[in-house]
Formats: C-alpha cells, structure tokens, sequence
C-alpha cells in the first residue's frame, strides 16, 4: 500500500494502533498511533497546501484553505482509507476482538500512516505518497464547484422566494490588531443565523454558511 | 537572513507585499504575500510539529498540539521577526509611505517568507531554516513550563482563595461520531467561564483557560 518495503516496521504497526484499542502504557504514555496522527496531519496539510498552491495560481488564500479543509476532513480522509485498502486490514485487525470501531478510525489512521511514513522514508516519499495514493482520489475540479459561495447562494434563495434578507453586524470585540465581528442574518425580520469571523466578511460567510446549513440549501 | 542566496528573488519581494500594501491586480488576484503566508503557515506548522515529536518521545499529541500552537502564535511570530532582522526590512520598505501598520505584519511575513524560500529552495532547505532560524529563538522549557494545566491551575487556586469550584457539563450536542461538550466553571456557584471541545477532558481545559486568564492567573 505505501509502494516500497518499510525500513521500519515498527512505525507502520503502532500507525495501526488506534487509542482505542491501546493498552499499553510506557513511562506514563499510552502507546497508540496518536503521536503520528498528530505528525501526519501537520504534513498531509503542507503537502494539500503546496498541491493547490500549483495548481491554483490565480486563487487567493481563502479559496485554498476552504478546499483543502473539505480535503482533509474526516469524512474525506475515510473515504480515502477505504480506498486504499487500509480499511480492510484495520477491519482484519479487529475482527474478533472486543471493540466498536469508530467511524473516524479509518481517517485518523490514514494520518497516522502518513506520520510513519515520513518518520520511515522522509519527506520526498511522503509528498510523492500523498500526491499519488492520497489526493488523487479527490476531483479536485468537482471539489472547488461545490465550493460555495454561501453568502451569493442565501441572498438568491431569498430572491427566489421574495424574503427580505439582510445581514446586520452586531457587535466587534477585540483589540486594533485582533478583531472578532458578529454578524446575523435576518430574514423578513427574524434572525435565523448568527457567525463570527476576523474581518465583516468572514463573519458574513459563516453567518451564510449556517443559515445554508439550517435551510438545507447545500 | 535566509543564509544563502536566493535563486528566484521575485518570490522573496512577493513574500514582502502584506495584503495592506498590495495594490497590484492580476487575473482577479490581488497580488499579496497572502499566498505564500498560506503556504508558509503550513510548513512551518509541520517541521514544529516534527520537531516537537522528535524532542518529546513521551508527551502525548495533547501537549505536542498546545506547545506548537504556542510556538505559531502572533505574537510569538511577530517577536521571532524582530529578532531575525525582518522588521526592520519591513519598516525600511514602508517609510515615507501612508500605511498603518498592523502588528501582526510581522508574523505574517514570516511565514510568508517560509512559503517563499520553500518555492525557490526545497523542503529541505526549509526545514533547516526554520530550525536554525526559527525554532532557535524559542527556550522550549521555559515554553513547556507554562504550557499550563489550566485545570489544576483553576483548582490549586480555590483551595488557596477557599472557593468551592465545580465542573459541570452543560451540554452534550452532535452525534454518535462528532460530539461538542459544553462545560462551565462555576465558583461558589457563580459561572465564571464556560468551554467548548470534542471531549469533556477538552472542554474542560478549555474552560478552565478561559477562567484563569478571567482571572489573571496566567
């Protein structure tokens, strides 16, 4: 599944370790694959960064840090595992056994494999892991159409459906250089969605983006 | 300050331009740093995180997430920039002109400018840098030291005032894979701060940082 041989097994058999079924504890630390999870997610986020960094030279940050979280996400990140075939070995693993897998298993273990790999191969054979066994099964082109524009698609739904909207900026806390504004969304009236963000604007995203969710728009 | 000549310098003078001081549009984009600080915050979120990994074998992912998160902060940032003499090339590029500037350019351009040296030079050379360089600065036991239990912090601290303090758990919200536990810390039976996490053990955490910093106990 990595595409070469381990030179360090080790590593790939604590990456299988989930916290939930360590019971090893050494000086004071409970064996599991949380530590390479923790190492695998730094760099399977640097190495999704530089991938739409390249491929996205006329998009601003808030465009590739939007798509890479719906990357890295769990749901995502399990899909992957599933994928890969690393769902079929933890499945092995614990057949038998006493525990309830957790659904969020297969992609914290995913990451973990990430963390061993670089601990076991370094950097280059990670990103090249990554690219070819990990981003490319996202379609990235379909990832980024769904990308939404909450606040375009909340104030078309309410042109559809002749609602009065209005976005009104209740308060800003924080200082000159850390700012947190709040802002909520009305519609004929009633607030429906509050958001926060550093600037007007993310606020109004997230406000947009709540008021999509609770309106089954997306 | 990067230790070596730069083979592409254009990345470097990107590296500079804050979103502040941009005014160059290309293909929709403004023309900022603001990219390469996207980039930049994630490598040098991950080389720390290597680093703390290797540094600390018997810490769990806990205390690795908290202390890197103390090592990337604004502020701490915006110190290491003074420090390594990118202040003052900030200052130099920005006097006679009419800007404000924001505290937070400082950090900003850090990272900006590890993004830009991991375009023009490499992981590798990154990686390097950003220890030399960067990590260098920090007196990690002095940092890990006050990397709080806030918890225990919170509760020495009744029992020396002789409050009755109390943890309690107002709600419990999401679903069997993702839950969201809201606890609140309560002192002689006033709320005095509340927290929120994936866990109660986070929240709590969460919580009792909010209170000791109400309370000025940090």
């Amino acid at each position: 599944m990595v595409g070469s041989k381990p030179l360090n097994i080790e590593l790939y058999a604590l990456a299988l370790k989930h916290a939930s079924i360590a019971d090893e504890v050494v000086h004071g630390l409970k064996i599991s694959n949380e530590r390479l999870e923790y190492l695998g997610d730094a760099f399977l986020g640097a190495i999704i960064a530089e991938f739409l960094y390249q491929k996205f030279p006329y998009r601003d940050e808030g465009f590739l840090t939007e798509t890479r979280s719906r990357m890295v996400n769990r749901e995502a990140l399990n899909e992957i595992a599933r994928k890969i075939g690393l769902q079929k070995i933890i499945e092995a693993q614990q057949s038998g056994k006493n525990f309830q897998i957790h659904k969020s298993i297969y992609g914290d273990t995913l990451e973990a494999m990430v963390g061993a790999i670089y601990m076991d191969r370094g950097y280059a054979f990670t990103r090249n892991f990554v690219l070819k066994r990990i981003v490319i099964h996202f379609d990235v082109d379909d990832l980024i159409t769904t990308t939404a524009n909450y606040k375009s698609k909340i104030i078309e739904w309410s042109q559809k459906e002749s609602k009065v909207i209005e976005f009104s900026t209740v308060s800003v806390t924080g200082n000159q250089r850390f700012k947190e504004f709040t802002v909520e969304i009305l519609v004929d009236r009633t607030s429906i969605a509050t958001g926060k963000g550093a600037t007007k604007k993310k606020a109004e995203q997230e406000a947009a983006k709540a008021a999509c969710e609770s309106l089954s728009l997306l």
